[in-house]
């Protein structure tokens, strides 16, 4: 998978896709500029009047739910609509979800339209696999990873998606395959809508490649790579954030292979 | 009170207190960002229907009316009577106070719901304090601090708040006592959102510390502190903001005490 | 031009004004940070209560249709016409004109409004003008800006309007008259927002100087030269944002000059 990981860097920066976002206002600036960094065109709407055009014209739907709202969330299940009905790719952020009974059942109506990913931590994860059985528990404290392993696979069973639980590891699951990566780096969590990021990266790179568990990998672990080469020329999360952009768009196919610690399995 | 200061910035980056933002387009992003540098967690929201979950889980609640529509007001002020009614602590940014009569009054609403602090520049408290007795005087030109200092009195009193004043010399009020802060860099008023950023800050430093009148006086001294070093290594604005958030996150005990210029006394 | 074009920048320096922004949610905070970094002060509002009172205090409205809805096209109509109601200047950016239907057709119905400056990219000059002569054609692909000449020249004379077409050479078109700059640098465009940002200085300079055609050029090269240099010192599109914003507050007469690729010529 390795060769293939490269390969679908190159497929972003030479196929440009057109990422249609709708993604909260927190992060929409460095959505936008992760996605140019990579190659991808980003383009952010809300307004339904547009969204037949945008399904048509754009790769791939992206969905997050940061600052959300009931009219927000209305024309989105539009958009999800839309774009399934063409049989495009679209990937699912649920920002928060645990954090408020809204957030949880929202992003849990979004995920039951089946998402190609769906991207969030654990606490995240975690609240979606509970409320999929039960009621919601509320916010969630946060987790690692791995605790998020079981709710994992049961979501991504359940829904017939592909799900990435984002941490000190990053795991992503498909079916039962499992694979993790060990990049990153802890003060990547002192910067806003990196996992924002991580998911609007696995929309640009779903729309390349029709292999999606591989186009998923590829996106967590650019980003892992990049945030872990970025903090070693960093002074703090400013500068952090601005290296980012700047590695996301200048990281050669050496630096990147140098540096990814992947691991892949099958689960039990 | 210096000791007691060092203390609460190691209190939020140990608590890391959940802040609940109900801020403006402009500055979401830098405002996550700084929070997140000083070690406190950012989440926005401006859905009624989770305000309830919010306000149980989040440790103080920032309102910012820097892009506020009328919508948006009815909103707010529910999250305010919610956050009060469990008795924790809300601060109140009033943007524009004074460039228009819709941003007065709206300001002065939410003052009337007497939030915890209200931080503004001297324009927008001058305008608060006279729209307060009268009607409002349209918009303000640039005042220094000093000339808000009977303004803020007067706010402090009559609506039992504290009130901190922004500028070249930055005032917080507390009843009879007053707090000016002597550093910053004239080029902080040439990066947006520097003043919300202080009101978030306020934010995190009034959750987790119950002498409110010492937290104020911690955020307004960290951010003017580290807008001070932050400036020495840039080269215009730009780096500045990049600067600011490496700083927040990293700057020292040793460093804050050194530079910080802090003067208290009580008012005539 | 040469020496009035320094006059201007010195002029916005001087004299501040005050830019009103109807925006997307994407741009707001790199339009704020650009329009202080050259000396402007920028205000953000889409809330008609103060449409009135913003409209007698700034010194121009500029008008952004990137995430625009339904409700918020209704109240930038009502902007428009109080800011040309008072013979206060006001400019347009078709953000993804050619995109959508609706894109197109409301930038086309703004532009009816007679805006003092359209600036755009050569897909939506293109865009707006088949869409004035026929239906739209949906979405464009991307035109080298001297594609676009031709359509400028008709939205110029049609809508008696300045014409700006960005691209690796910016066209500004007035009357017969053209003027092209050919600094710049192609990471530009791996940057979210640096067109929106020529937008809001294009308003910038047309609120200090009667001269529209002027002031358009003087901002178009501002942003183009500044790029162009803020490139040699960057690493990414990361560090060139930040690096563009310290350039936009720094820049001399003489590294202005020095630089400038300016040519001004008549049309058939």
């Amino acid at each position: 998978m390795v060769n293939n990981i490269c390969k679908n860097i190159q497929h972003v920066r030479l196929y440009k896709p057109l990422v249609w976002n709708i993604t909260n206002q927190v992060v929409m600036n460095n959505t936008a500029n992760a996605l140019l960094a990579i190659g991808a065109l980003p383009i952010m709407s809300h307004e339904k009047a547009e969204f037949e055009d945008l399904a048509n014209i754009a790769n791939v739907l992206v969905v997050n739910i940061g600052t959300m709202d009931d009219a927000l969330f209305e024309s989105t299940k539009i958009a999800c609509s839309e774009i399934s009905a063409i049989a495009k790719p679209w990937v699912l952020d649920p920002v928060g979800a645990g954090a408020s009974k809204f957030r949880t059942s929202k992003a849990l109506d979004l995920l039951k339209m089946r998402p190609t990913v769906v991207r969030g931590n654990a606490s995240e994860i975690m609240a979606l696999a509970n409320a999929g059985i039960s009621q919601s528990k509320g916010v969630d404290s946060y987790h690692h990873s791995s605790e998020a392993l079981a709710s994992g696979k049961f979501l991504a069973d359940k829904f017939q998606t592909i799900v990435c639980i984002s941490g000190a590891v990053d795991f992503i699951i498909c079916g039962s395959e499992i694979t993790s990566i060990k990049n990153g780096h802890q003060l990547m969590t002192q910067v806003t809508g990196l996992g924002c990021t991580a998911t609007a990266l696995i929309g640009a790179f779903v729309s390349v490649n029709d292999h999606f568990y591989e186009a998923a990998v590829t996106a967590v672990a650019l980003l892992s790579v990049v945030g872990e080469l970025a903090e070693k020329r960093a002074s703090g999360p400013g500068t952090l954030q601005t290296n980012i952009l700047d590695l996301l768009y200048s990281i050669t196919e050496k630096e990147f292979l140098t540096n990814l610690k992947k691991d892949s399995y099958e689960s039990a």
